[in-house]
C-alpha cells in the first residue's frame, strides 16, 4: 500500500502512465535471493526513460540540448520483492511538473501480476549543463507537463 | 537541509553515530560526472554495516543466526553531490528501534568538509530466513537499541 | 576486432546464436560518458540468460533443479563503446560445452549498426547447490550442447 | 591458479605493487551468495585507483589534465570467491607500460588469507578528452612506468 505516494498525492489516479517491462538481471539479486533495494531506483530510471521516449523527449536529447534533470529526492516503499526469473513491470507517470521541479512516480509489479510490490517517486530539478538551476526549458514544456485523462 | 529527516524526527540530535569513510569509485559516477543517485543507498548500507560491526553485531552474523533485515522503505535527499576523486564520509545511527521495525538514518559529507550533502533513512523489518516477519530477536536486542548520549 | 575470440576459437562462425536488445541505462554510464567496462559482463549475462530462455533452459530453473553455473573466467575486448541513448544488441552462443565446463561467447553492437564494438566470453563450471563441481546434468544435456547449423 | 596471468607474463614477480583493502558490500553479492563476477572489475579499479594515489598520480588528476585511460581489454580468473562479511584485499601493479598502452595486473585475497582467489588484468590506452589515442603524456611518464625492485 503506497501510503507515501498517497500522503504525497502521488497515487496514479487518472494520470497518463507508461509501462516498461524487462527481466530481473542476475547481477541485481543479493544474498537474500531478492533484488537489492538500491536496484529499484535503476528500475524507476528505466521507467522514466521509457516515459520520455514515448513522449518524444528522450533524456539523451534533454542533455544534448544543454539541460539536466538531477535527482534531488527519491523514495521507495516495498510491500514485496522480486527474484531472478521474474519480469519487472514499471508504470511511470509525471506526478508534478512545476517551473523548476519535476516529480515522477512509479509502481512496480512482477510482470502482469496485478499486485503492486513497489512504489516510489523521484524528484528532479531543471539545471543547465553546469548544474545551475533553471526554469523548465520552453522547448521541453509540452513534453513534461502533467498528463491526465481528466486534467486537474 | 534534510527536512524529511526533520519531519520524521530523524535528525541526528544526540544519537550515537558511527562514521565510515571511503573513496568514490569511478564505476559509481554517471554521464553527469556525479555519483549516480542509486549509489547512495549502497553508501548508506556501508554506513549501516560499519555501525553494526562497531556495535559487535556484524550483519553477516545476523543472517547466520537465522534472521534478516530487509528494507521496507528508503529515502534520500540531496543538497549537493559527490564526484570521483572525493571521499565519502557516512554517519549512520539508529533513529528508531521497535519490536519488529528498525530505522537507520544517515548523513553524507565529502570527507571532512562539514557541509551535509546527502541525508536519508532506511526502514527495515525483522524476518526469519524464510522472510516471515518476527520480533527483534532476544540475542540482538542489546545491539540494536536506539543509542544516545542522553537516552530518550 | 575480436582477436581474443579468434585466438581462442570463439568466433561466431556458424554457431546458433541468440540476440537480445535493450537500452543502455543511465546508471551504467560513467564520468567518461560511456558505459562502464564492468557493465558489459552484465550485458553478457543478459545475452546468456536470453539464450537459455530461448533454448527452454531458463537459468532460474537450472538453480531450482539444484545446479549452478558460476563463472570461472571472463574476458572482454573493446573496439568501441556505447553511450546513453543507444541500444545494446547482444549476440550470445555456446562456444564450448564439455562434461564439466561451459563457455559462452558474445558480440555486442549498437542496435542494428553492424560494427561489432565489444566481444568476450565467460567460462562456467557445473556445480551442485553447495558449489561442488559436477558433470553436466543429464536433464540439461540437450539444452547446453554446442549448437551449429553445420555441427562440428 | 592464474595461468592467464602467467601465459601473459603478468605474474607479480618482483613488481612494485600496492595493496588496498575494504569490506565486501552486501549489494555486491548475488543469489548464489557470492560476490557477482562483474564486481571484481570494480575491485580491480579500486586497486588501480589506490595504486595511482600512492604513486601521486590520482586518476581524477589524469582526467583533469585532459587525458583518459579507457579499458580496451579486461580479464578475470577465479579459483575461489568472496562472500559478505569478508574483506577484499587487492594487490595491483603495472604489468606493462608502452607509449600508448598501459596494463595493470591484479591479485585478490580474502583479507590476509594468503590464498589468491582471483587474478586478472585490465589493458588501457591513453587518449585525450575526446577519446583520440595519444602517447603516454610527458607529465605522467614517471608515474606510470613499470616499477620493480629489480627493473627488467
Amino acid at each position: 500500500m503506497p501510503s507515501s505516494a498517497k500522503n504525497l498525492g502521488y497515487d496514479r489516479g487518472s494520470h497518463t502512465f507508461v509501462e516498461s517491462e524487462f527481466h530481473v538481471r542476475y547481477a541485481e539479486t543479493d544474498n537474500m535471493g531478492i533484488v537489492h533495494h538500491s536496484t529499484y531506483f535503476v528500475y524507476f530510471e528505466e521507467g522514466r526513460s521509457q516515459y520520455m521516449r514515448d513522449m518524444g523527449s528522450d533524456y539523451a536529447q534533454v542533455e544534448t540540448s544543454g539541460y539536466q534533470l538531477p535527482v534531488t529526492e527519491a523514495q521507495v516503499r516495498f510491500s514485496g520483492s522480486l527474484r531472478y526469473g521474474q519480469k519487472v513491470r514499471v508504470r511511470a507517470w509525471i506526478a508534478e511538473s512545476l517551473s523548476r521541479r519535476l516529480t515522477f512516480a512509479y509502481e512496480i509489479t512482477a510482470g502482469d501480476d496485478p499486485e503492486v510490490l513497489v512504489t516510489g517517486f523521484t524528484r528532479h530539478v531543471w539545471t543547465d549543463s553546469d548544474g545551475k538551476v533553471t526554469r523548465l526549458p520552453e522547448i521541453w514544456r509540452s513534453h513534461f507537463r502533467k498528463q491526465s485523462k481528466n486534467p486537474s
